[in-house]
């Protein structure tokens, strides 16, 4: 088979925090689209499509846009497949994905196609194609490669209370945290810190609320997402 | 344009330590091929090539053993270009980058093509397509993103003296360190550890010889290499 003959995709890998009813936990979720055709008909997939006259990034955001109605303000490129045998109808398909996190507000706000629905990340089906190991995989990059504050504060917007933070280290980490062990990490952390500013109302009593310290932790995406124009140090990069 | 007429190839950066003449500083160096025909005739370009019937990794093997002779333990995929005017001549080429870091005597041992040189890093000529910045990128995720326990590993085998160690850290920092401060780090942070062997010989006087402590730093790649069987944690791994 000869390169001319492979086809190229895109695959998006989007991750949230979902609060399916009140005071029910909050769950790491992510959208996924129901093939209605072969290969896989019947099965969830991540969004996603083939490579157009466009970047790949584009076309990335072109296909979960047209699926899910999301357009995050960043979208990293996580990895590249491409074995031979990764579609059981014989074709070649090298499949680019990207990944982001998007806060809750986003996702509300957000129109989604009938055919798509949020599952909880540690709780999916079998999914088509190795779709199953690309969600495990970013999900293995989300647990090691990112720091907590990142994801806090890409997951939970600009200001959060403690509990917030400590729910999404939880969900995250899969583990518990104890409540006041985890607040004085935090504030010897510096990787947060306290505003003026308290969440009132809701089903917990008024709680101080934090931001993320971008003096801390610089986001940089380095050469190639800088030539892109994506990449300049901003406090919206997961 | 569709996508099936878009090509996919493989491009790899491989950084190894040079020492072009006895007490020369080491250059942190990387294989380039001269292109003998258009687009590019007369550049240097990365090693490279053509997909063919092979996973994306085994095409990145199979062009790096042809053009340099080398055959590292472990390459890491780093990223993948594919905007639509990457190649002059009007071919849409999605690329596959692939990087990974060799030792001083793998490169020894490695019979590499006529057409092909090691440039430095830090030092290069205009290369051929976007390959400045795929470069450039490889340095700043080495610069960046990879431990320096890690970099000294794979650049330096083993064992290595606190001077090699210091003089990794100094052309991969790109910038002096103090003898007697950098010895002081190194011993705090626990990343290596002295053995009971001497470097003896050379230019300098007898020196301790380090390792590597893989207990401070397993090396994981996450689910995605473990599936492909190169995952598995392992000190060579760069």
């Amino acid at each position: 088979m000869s390169a001319a003959e492979t086809e190229i995709a895109v695959s998006t890998v989007i991750f949230a925090l979902r609060v399916d009813e009140p005071r029910s936990p909050i769950t790491l979720s992510l959208p996924l689209v129901f093939r209605t055709r072969e290969p896989f008909d019947g099965r969830w997939a991540l969004p996603g499509g083939p490579l157009g006259d466009e970047t790949l990034e584009d076309a990335a955001r072109r296909t979960l846009a047209a699926t899910t109605g999301l357009a995050p303000a960043y979208l990293e490129q996580m990895y590249t497949l491409g074995d031979p045998d990764r579609s059981p109808d014989g074709r070649r398909v090298v499949t680019v994905v990207y990944w982001a996190l998007v806060r809750a507000d986003e996702v509300a706000h957000a129109r989604p196609q009938q055919n798509v629905r949020w599952l909880p990340a540690d709780d999916l089906p079998a999914l088509a194609f190795d779709h199953n190991l690309v969600v495990e995989y970013a999900l293995w990059r989300l647990r090691n490669k990112v720091s907590y504050s990142r994801i806090a504060h890409a997951l939970l917007g600009e200001t959060f209370t403690l509990r917030e933070l400590r729910e999404v280290h939880e969900v995250v980490g899969q583990r518990e945290l104890d409540p006041a062990n985890f607040r004085r990490q935090i504030e010897a952390d510096g990787a947060v810190v306290a505003t003026a500013e308290m969440r009132t109302g809701g089903a917990h009593r008024p709680a101080r609320l934090y931001r993320y310290n971008a003096d801390v932790e610089p986001v940089d995406l380095g050469p190639i997402a800088r030539t892109a124009g994506i990449g300049k140090p901003t406090r919206s990069a997961p």
